[in-house]
């Protein structure tokens, strides 16, 4: 007979998930209540609401679509790209090239800007694409690139698709709650992001915020959006607070109940003080990374606060490192990705994880591991450097 | 401020939620851990052993999709189907009609075979329908009609499929756990079922089966599957034991928590104790019924033991019944869907909300309120009839 699953305690440092609030654990827990109940339709209604304080906007149809990131990046690109459309998408890790994938998928054109990996997108470069390709109808680009942690200027970008007649997609999987972010003031027409980043949920959802231009282009369709579940049309009919709920499909309750507190959290704190304690965090995570002589991938004008890409010393093992910290120090931090496999580690500090006690944890686990590897590292001065920073 | 929100203790016999185990409940609340974390890639093994014992196959691709049951449905379809394939749908309800939208949105060609609403699928009509579309590619169907609650006899189902050389897609929501299901000795080339029915797990996942046939389809496309989320390719990357997990999409880490415990006590019940005990409910809840003098939708020997849809008598308010059960009783009922909204209330037993107290304590309220609203009914008798079912 199979045994219940007893999950290790772990501190989450990686590119998410991250930590999870004991809260938003326990909210999950709560009884299951019907996707119709009058008392469900009126927490709907709450997160709705909430979701449009953490995203700066007041688009009515701000939500969380009830499949995990990957998922809400889809539902923006199969509902607002046309057969034909052509879409520029601004690729500077991974998550671009993902972008490229659902663009194609939704029968678009997909016109490639090649950013380096750990830059944020140029907005020149945008500026030029636009200029040769005057029919593009949507610009594309990822505001917090997971994979590099690099984040890049979203109003600039936006202003000058707009100037070029063409409607934005934006990836805010890693900033929203984390890092200064504006739907509104910055012109965002299309955005989704997750759960289980910086809103320390569990993984599983993904918010996302359409304004009304987006929206008219969704309405004045003339093919029906290749996916059924993620149809906005209707997916409109259980989310949209204005009439009578249709079912359309089972909404996942109690992960909602988790997103709800997670919501309810950070109001509590603001989400600019959430920003500027993830900022600090990082001010203190890059002193001590720097007083070890590690070094980051994206310049600190670049730099995501919540994800901090380091390179790998050489001649260091990196996944003995990494698989060191976890099951010594119950630590995870993030493995590169795509192009940065095998070259860097990527540390995550976000939401309830983005505290004092878990920065200085981390370091000094990665001064412990890298001391004991002999690796190339000022040893045992990294946590003196970070609590500095703190003072 | 916005306040955290706790649900009401309902109990949850509509068509789903079910009533969740508070085990599966205290599992969700457990730790989150990273979704390539060694001790999770061990648990992922064990839920798909844990599948293959549910759906009783051998099938190596037995796993969840990380989304509600609609996206198990889109992923059958969207993997199994190529632009062009003629899919015959067999329609006896609302989901019927919703595998005919997902066989139009991914290119195919829907032929549609309607039977009642109440009503099995006639073999006899899919034996005619095959012979006059001999190039049909996929016939789909429902095994258990949620908005019926009819059910189908899958295993000749199939065996008319495969002697027109069609594969099958067959939609389980509402029948794994509940009532005989048998994937590899029916037959069944893909499948897919959800948490939140007689699993008795929160919304959210879909369960899904492929066998080898159904895989060489998906594997031999010309065309790229037109979900990137749900790519088969790219999900069993992932998800496929043999070799290193490709990081696809970020999985939802607690709800998955959730349904391992909740295969973990279907084991421990047993699959087919589980499915007497459905049945031995249903005749309880029967005969109260009938002694009321309600009736079903469906006729007995089409009928499944989990979800009772009941005929609504002449001359009462459908909405003010359920409303009255839910804020007096706190016990939730469904409405009809489709055709049959409000026609028919659908009484749900499923999952861990499958016991006598439940039966007993539905006929008492259901007959109180009925009585109290002068409905034609004989008054009083439901609880007496439904005990003496079970000694």
């Amino acid at each position: 007979m199979t045994q219940p699953f007893h999950p290790p305690q772990r501190t989450l440092m990686g590119p998410g998930p991250s930590d999870v609030n004991p809260r938003i654990l326990e909210a999950m827990s709560r009884p299951t209540i019907g996707h119709l109940d009058p008392a469900f339709v009126g927490m709907m209604d709450e997160m709705k609401a909430l979701l449009r304080y953490a995203f700066r906007t007041e688009n009515a149809l701000t939500m969380p679509i009830s499949a995990p990131g990957s998922a809400g990046m889809e539902s923006c690109f199969v509902n607002l790209v046309e057969p034909g459309d052509k879409v520029v998408v601004c690729q500077n890790g991974v998550f671009g090239g993902r972008m490229k994938e659902n663009v194609e998928r939704a029968g678009g054109v997909a016109i490639m800007q090649q950013d380096p990996w750990g830059r944020a997108v140029d907005p020149q470069k945008l500026e030029e694409t636009l200029k040769t390709n005057p029919d593009a109808k949507i610009v594309a680009f990822v505001h917090a690139e997971t994979s590099t942690g690099a984040q890049s200027d979203a109003e600039t970008l936006c202003k000058i698709a707009h100037d070029h007649g063409c409607l934005t997609i934006v990836d805010a999987v890693t900033s929203l709650g984390g890092s200064p972010l504006e739907v509104d003031k910055w012109g965002i027409d299309a955005i989704y992001s997750g759960s289980q980043k910086c809103l320390s949920c569990t993984p599983g959802l993904s918010p996302v915020s359409f304004n009304d231009a987006a929206l008219k282009k969704v309405r004045d369709r003339t093919t029906a959006v290749q996916s059924w579940f993620l149809d906005l049309n209707l997916v409109m009919g259980y989310w949209d607070g204005g009439g009578k709920r249709a079912y359309h499909h089972t909404a996942p309750i109690n992960a909602l109940y988790g997103m709800h507190e997670a919501l309810v959290v950070l109001e509590e704190e603001g989400v600019e003080s959430c920003w500027t304690r993830h900022q600090n965090n990082h001010l203190a995570l890059r002193a001590g990374i720097e007083a070890m002589g590690l070094e980051f991938v994206v310049p600190e004008s670049e730099r995501l606060p919540q994800l901090n890409a380091v390179t790998i010393p050489e001649g260091v093992d990196d996944a003995a490192v990494r698989s060191t910290l976890l099951n010594h120090y119950s630590l995870e931090i993030g493995a590169g990705l795509g192009d940065l496999a095998g070259k860097v580690w990527r540390i995550g500090q976000m939401g309830y994880a983005s505290n004092e006690k878990n920065i200085l944890n981390c370091l000094a686990a990665l001064d412990a591991v890298l001391s004991s590897m002999g690796a190339p590292i000022h040893q045992g001065e990294a946590v003196a450097a970070a609590r500095a920073a703190y003072r």
